[in-house]
Formats: C-alpha cells, sequence, structure tokens
C-alpha cells in the first residue's frame, strides 16, 4: 500500500480527490482540513472502500501544525508517498484596499504550506527513490484576474515552487507537477449559482456560461473526478517522466 | 466501438501509442507510415487485441493522400472519434544553409497535415458532439534547440493550431491538446546510442546523459507507453474540460 | 548609416515602425509592401528625412522574389543590419471550411518568408558580428482566438522560430525578437470600427472596447509609434543580450 | 518632474536603474537599501546629474517600514509616479534543508514588500490616472533553477502580482510589467568570478562561459544599463499599452 496525504481533503476538490485515490484500494489516505467532523469523514471514506484513513485537523497558517501533520503521517503509514497540497483560500479586493491579513494568510496557506510539507516528507521519498508531489494550483497559476492579487500571485508561485522541486527531485524518482484548474463544481459554487442567478434575475444557465465560465471556452464545470485521475496518472510509476509541468483542466481558459 | 486515426503509426512513437490504444479493446484502429510493411504491422495488432484494423499508406506532404486518408477512415468505420497527428519528420542544420525543400517538407508535414487532417474529421466530429485531437508536439513545441528552425517553428506551430481549434471544438465536446514529449527511445534512438559512444569514446551511460538528455532533468527517455496513457486519458469522455493544452512530457526539461 | 530592410513596410504597422527608424536619421531603409505606389512612398520617407531608401515590391508569397528583395537590399548597402519580418497576412474561418489554399498562403507569408529572407541575410550579419532580426508575431503568437487558424499556427511557428535563431545567432551578436501586438489601429481598421458601428447600431467606442479590444485589458488600440520604438531599442546595440524573447504590446490581453 | 521610487537602489541592479533615470533629469529619485551610506549615494547622484533625491533605509522585511518609505516618497514629492520593485534576497539549498525562516524572508521581501509598496502609492497613481509598476524579477520568474525554492516561488509569484495589478490598473493608465533578467554583472558577482577561478583552478572567462552564464545562450552578462533603459521605456508615456508582460532580459536562456 501507497500513502497519500491530501491538504484540504474534508470537503471540495480535496475530498473529490480522495476518493479518487480511495477507489482504487492501493493508498492509506491521510485526511486533513477544518471541517469539525474530519475525523467522521476519514473513517466513512475508509470503511466505504475498506482502505485505512487517518485525520489531522492542522491549520496550515501554522508551520508546527504543518510539521505535525507530516509526522503524524509517517509515524502512522512510515512515509509519504504521494503529497497532494491542495488546501487553499481566496479573496476578492481591489489591491489598494487588499488588507495585510488577507495577503499574508493566503501566501502562507497557498504556497508556504506546500513548503513545509515538501520539505517535512522529502527525506522518506528520497531514502526509497520514489516520490510523487502534485500541487493543486488552479489556472491562475498561469494568468491573472483582477482583484486577486493575493491568490494569483499564491498561485503562480506554487507553479515555480512546483520547477524548482522538480528539478531537485529528478535524481530520485521524485516528480512534482502542478494541476491548474479552471473553475470546479463544489457544493460552494452550486449555493453561489443560485445566489447569482436570483441577484441577476437571470437563468442558471446564463449564470454559468456567462458570468462564472466567461472564460472558459467549454462551458462546464471542471469535475473534481478529472482533477482525481489526473492525479492518480501523475501518482502512478509510468509518469516518472512527467515533472516540473503546469497542467491546465480548465476548460480552453488558458488557449486564449 | 470507437475509431482512433494515428498518423506515422507504423513505428516509434505512433505505434507505441497505437498499442497502449489497442490494449483497451475499445477503439478501432487506422495505421498511416510509410513503412513498407504497414499493412502486416496493422494486421498483426489486430490479431493480437482481436479488434479492427486498416492501414492507409499516405504521404502526408500531399494533400489528396490525406484527405483520401481520412475518407478511407469515415468510410470504412463511419467517423473519427480520436485523431492523432503524430508524423513527423526532423532536419538539423544551421539557419544559413537549411535547404528551403527540407524547411517545406517539415512544415507540410509536421504542421499542415494537421490542419488538413482535422478539417476532413472535423464535419462527424461536430454531428455526433464528440470529439479527440491529440497532437503530438515536443518539447520544442515549447522552447528551441538551435538548428532545428523548421522543427521547432513548425512544432509551436502546431501548438497554436490546437489552441485554436480547441476553441472552436468546446461547443461540440471536441478537445484538442498537444503532447510535448522529450527524447523518446525508438529504435531509431537506441541505434544512435551505440553510434555516438564509439564515435567520442564514451559509454552507453554518457551519451545518454550528457549527451542526448542534458536538457533533461530526469535522465531517462521517455517511454512510448506514458505518451500513449496520456492520450488514452485525453481521449476519454471525462477529459471533456482539458482543451488547448500543450503537456509536456519531457522529465523536466521544460521547467529549466 | 546602418540599413534596415521591413517587409510590408507600404502601409500600417510596416510603414509606422519604418517611419520611427526614418525619425532617428541613423539607417537606410529597404520597403517592400504590395501597394502599387511603394516606390513613391519610399521615395518620400527619404525626402521627408534625410535618408536613403528603396523599394522592392516582391510578394512573399514567392521564394524567388524574396530572394531576389534581400539581394537588392545587399547589393544597395553591403549588408542587412537589421530585418524586421513584418508582412503578414489573415484570414477567418471556422477550421472546417478554411480553403486549403488561404492556410498555405498565411503560413508562407506569415511564416517561410522570414525564414528565406533570414537565411539570406544571416551570412552578411556574421561576418560583421551585429545582426537584429524582429518579428513582428502577434498577441496570437501566444494564444489562440477561433476561426484563425492559420493566423494562430504561423505566429506561434514564427515564435519559435524566433527562438531558434536567437540560440543560432548568439556567438555572433546576432539577436531575434518577435514583437506581440494586440489590436493596431491602421486606416484598415479605422474603417472597420465605423462599418461594425453602423451594422450593430452601436457607438464608435462601444464596438472599440467591446468588440475590437474585449480581449484586452487596455481598451487602446496599440500605436504604431511603441512597436517602432520597442523595435528601435531591440535593434540598438545595448540590446544585445535580449534575445529570443515574445514580448507582448497587447494591453494586458496575454495577462488574463 | 516625474518622481520614482526604486527599492534596493543603493547598489547593484537598483543603482544602476537609479543611474538611468537620472541622466534623463526627468525625475526625482526615492533611494532605498540598507548600505550604510545610502544617505550619501542618494546625495552623490542627485549632485552629479542635478536632480532632487532622498534615501529612507526601510527593512522590506517590515510592512511598518515599507509603508514609512511610501509615505516619504509621496510627503516628499506628492505622488510616485512610476515604482521599481527591485529589492531582492536569495539563498540557495537543496529544499530538505531550507531553513523556514530564509524561506519567510525571500518569501517577504522579494514578493510581498511589491504587494505593500503597490498597494500604498495606488491610490495617487489612480487619481492622476498615471502609474508605472515595474517589477524586477528574473529568469527564475519564468523557470527554475534547482536549490533556488524560495526564490523561484518568489519570483514567479511576482510574475502573477505584476499580471494581476496591470489588469486592475489598466481602466487608470497604471500599467504593470517584470523585467526578467539573466545573470547581472555586479560588484558581488565580479567577486565571485575570482573566487571561482580560483577555487576550480580555471580561467575568469571559463567561469563565466561555462559555469556562470551556462544556460544563457549570450555569453555576456546583463548590463544594468540595458535593464534601465527598458524601465525607462516601459515608463514613458508611450509604453501605456504595454503591461501585464514578464519580459525576458537573459540573454536567450527562456528560449532553450
Amino acid at each position: 500500500m501507497k500513502t497519500v496525504l491530501i491538504t484540504g481533503s474534508t470537503s471540495g476538490i480535496g475530498l473529490g480527490i480522495a476518493r479518487e485515490f480511495a477507489k482504487t484500494k492501493q493508498y492509506n489516505i491521510v485526511f486533513n482540513g477544518l471541517e469539525t467532523n474530519g475525523k467522521e469523514i476519514a473513517e466513512s471514506i475508509g470503511k466505504e472502500f475498506g482502505i485505512s484513513t487517518i485525520f489531522h485537523g492542522a491549520n496550515l497558517m501554522y508551520p508546527e501544525q504543518i510539521y505535525d501533520l507530516a509526522n503524524t503521517a509517517i509515524n502512522t503509514y512510515g512515509k509519504v508517498d504521494v503529497l497532494i497540497n491542495n488546501a487553499g483560500i481566496q479573496y476578492v479586493s481591489p489591491v489598494e484596499d487588499f488588507p495585510d491579513e488577507k495577503w499574508n494568510a493566503i501566501i502562507s496557506i497557498n504556497l508556504s504550506s506546500a513548503f513545509y510539507l515538501t520539505k517535512a516528507v522529502w527525506k522518506k521519498m528520497k531514502e526509497q527513490r520514489f516520490g510523487r508531489i502534485i500541487n493543486i494550483a488552479s489556472a491562475h497559476g498561469l494568468v491573472a484576474s483582477e482583484f486577486k492579487s493575493a491568490y494569483v500571485a499564491s498561485k503562480h508561485g506554487i507553479v515555480g515552487f512546483t520547477k524548482t522541486i522538480a528539478l531537485e527531485g529528478a535524481p530520485f524518482n521524485i516528480t512534482a507537477n502542478a494541476i491548474c484548474p479552471g473553475y470546479v463544481k463544489t457544493p460552494l459554487v452550486e449555493k453561489q449559482i443560485d445566489d447569482q442567478a436570483k441577484a441577476h434575475g437571470i437563468s442558471r444557465e446564463e449564470v454559468i456560461s456567462k458570468v462564472m465560465l466567461y472564460k472558459q471556452a467549454v462551458k462546464e464545470f471542471i469535475p473534481v473526478e478529472t482533477l482525481g485521475q489526473l492525479a492518480l496518472f501523475l501518482a502512478s510509476e509510468s509518469a516518472t517522466t512527467i515533472t516540473g509541468t503546469a497542467i491546465p483542466v480548465d476548460g480552453g481558459w488558458n488557449a486564449q
């Protein structure tokens, strides 16, 4: 059995990716998130797919909690084979009003936490000559949208970080890749559609194609399953020569 | 059964990709190539995996032969679901001595043939609301090496072409993506290793890591199986939101 | 005096760039274009700025005419110090109806002509240890728009070509760079604004900001003067370390 | 007179850029840096070129010092027309040993300080409908080198930040661009050449072309004058449509 550690995996994209890994029955899963019922979520996935799971509620703002998360994973399963840095937060504001503390929280959680976790699991990956680091960046890891200065900076930053550790990991069969999703349909987004449809007095379909997905050529949300399957492929032994990439899964956003 | 048409599939990368599609037993395969035993190769794969295959020997320099290839595929199987533009040629020379006819052959085969084939299969893809166009570009679709002006131009060109048809195909569930391999181990390359080792009086290992793969961080050739598996993933129904991308499979070449 | 050869310089962007070079009074200018009064345009610029100019009406579809253009320039002025590949044509159509002859004309004029000219002027540049090749690509050298498959392919292609010859030229103080403009205000575009305003029953301002420039964040056309000044900077001796780049002048188009 | 604020301008690249601005005699210059004789440097440039200069010794690790720097500039000259975020630090280490405090210092100084300064000068730029923000990133804002995880992350991050504020500034004639230098010859680098030549027992020329500049095709250091001239061009009124770019000045590094 391999072990995968996924940050922010008690909801949204992280949970979706966790389910794809769980389906293969070939991974122990280390869950992380701020949901108060995180432990139950981990246990329920474990039971559903007959795999071993644990939960750690580290707040990724704080290095010491991050290191505790990594150490708990390694103490439980002996190593982390696949690290998926998925947790992220967003804040939207014109740059002149962007709160300093929001900037710092976004940089810490979206970017620096990946550094701490990579550092913490690297030694074991190097020893066993196998490691897969998958950073869930964003279409905003490659291009920008206005009023998201911290988010775009953090996501470009993690793309740069990904390339660096890809080069460092190359002699040890440690690969590092970034997945750059467009708009993903999560329960949070689902609710926003209804709210915006009501607010603008337009249909749900129009909210989706003209408001939310106007930068995507494909007028569909990115399914979490697609992200999970791509992550599984990148995690496989046969993907050892795919490294240092930033792969858009964004319905053509970056092509235009 | 779906139908995949792969150009340049009687040897090297194209044949490797064809075998990955064959293994799934879910595709009819249209082979193409200049090998004189192309028909036997197609039949042998068909027999090995119990699938239907045909061969067409179109020379991709010539539009009328390309259109005949596409029409033969459509007449035989009713449509082409997946088009893989893989055929390519190379020529290495300083720009001041680069022969005009080599420039034109490379642009025609590596770039324009993809246009003709896309045009020829598009209508059916659009009608059935499903199409997958996968262009085998190169790491040289994203960056350059000296003395390969025509090749690099053609491969950047096909990346641009890919993005355009991705946008045009988006409303019809037609996706288009480019795969950008580094150095792939084909029988041709295998022979070059021995030749260079002899010529330089160094070991095969040194030829590989210091001469051939010096731009890759991962000092291994790209396995054709990896390219085939990525192509299969891009061809799947669940990859409908992955479009307009140029995905490096290059051992970190583009990350540095 | 240095000599600059600018293709497509009897109108639009090329003429604008020529005027910026003329203003410095430090360049002989070789004009090229299909305007029937090309000779008069060249003479008039020569007189206005007190510089030497010639005109050659090569149709860039045809290699022999291109070589004659280069030879005429070299025979007249002894060398070409700065080559600006600016001539380009466009055709807009869905890929399934895109005429083969339009594809070929666009690839020939927008891409292959730059190869022929580069090849023809390279030897002299190499001998004198100074050369500047500036390719006027487009925002479409970096990203796509639908229905412009040939144009986008040709412009990505020339970006790739630029990178290759940048590498080849590095030991000889020959640099190669691509300038990637957004929408430039030329007399042709000026007329389109009026036509579209009439057709859609909207104001000229709305045509500009919402129709023509909707991909630019800066809702102004790119002035030809800006392109000319950037070209002058790239042509200068002090830009010897700027090479292989593709510089957007596109009002933020590529940033989003 | 316009006012330019340049961080890290009491030595190296920043000082070189300051001198190019000083030469035009059209800018007041706000110097910043940790050199103990920063005040003398500012005064000496002011005297040499007959312009007004001030110095502020803000340590860019600390937001309150950064805000004080911006306020001092605005209180002295009424506004900042051109902001050049140039200050940066580097640390080289494998990721598994990379000290947490070095990561945080690099992210703070190379990335977050640009956010604080942009925020602080934005309102005045918006009011006067003119602003130019120029971020001195690095070739490492676009690609990676091993053992520089924090630096590469911070430089990619600032490229993303640049794109975002370019979009936000577009309606107000505020542009934002990143300059991405390769290896620049500064006094610090000069000393390293001698040290490495001695250490490896090879010539200075070999240190330069094979060790320091092995990723550049042009085997020359980037002159600070070139960076200064490019910055001046980007700062000019005529560059209003150049925004959101990341321009390599790297001797072809990114082209390969």
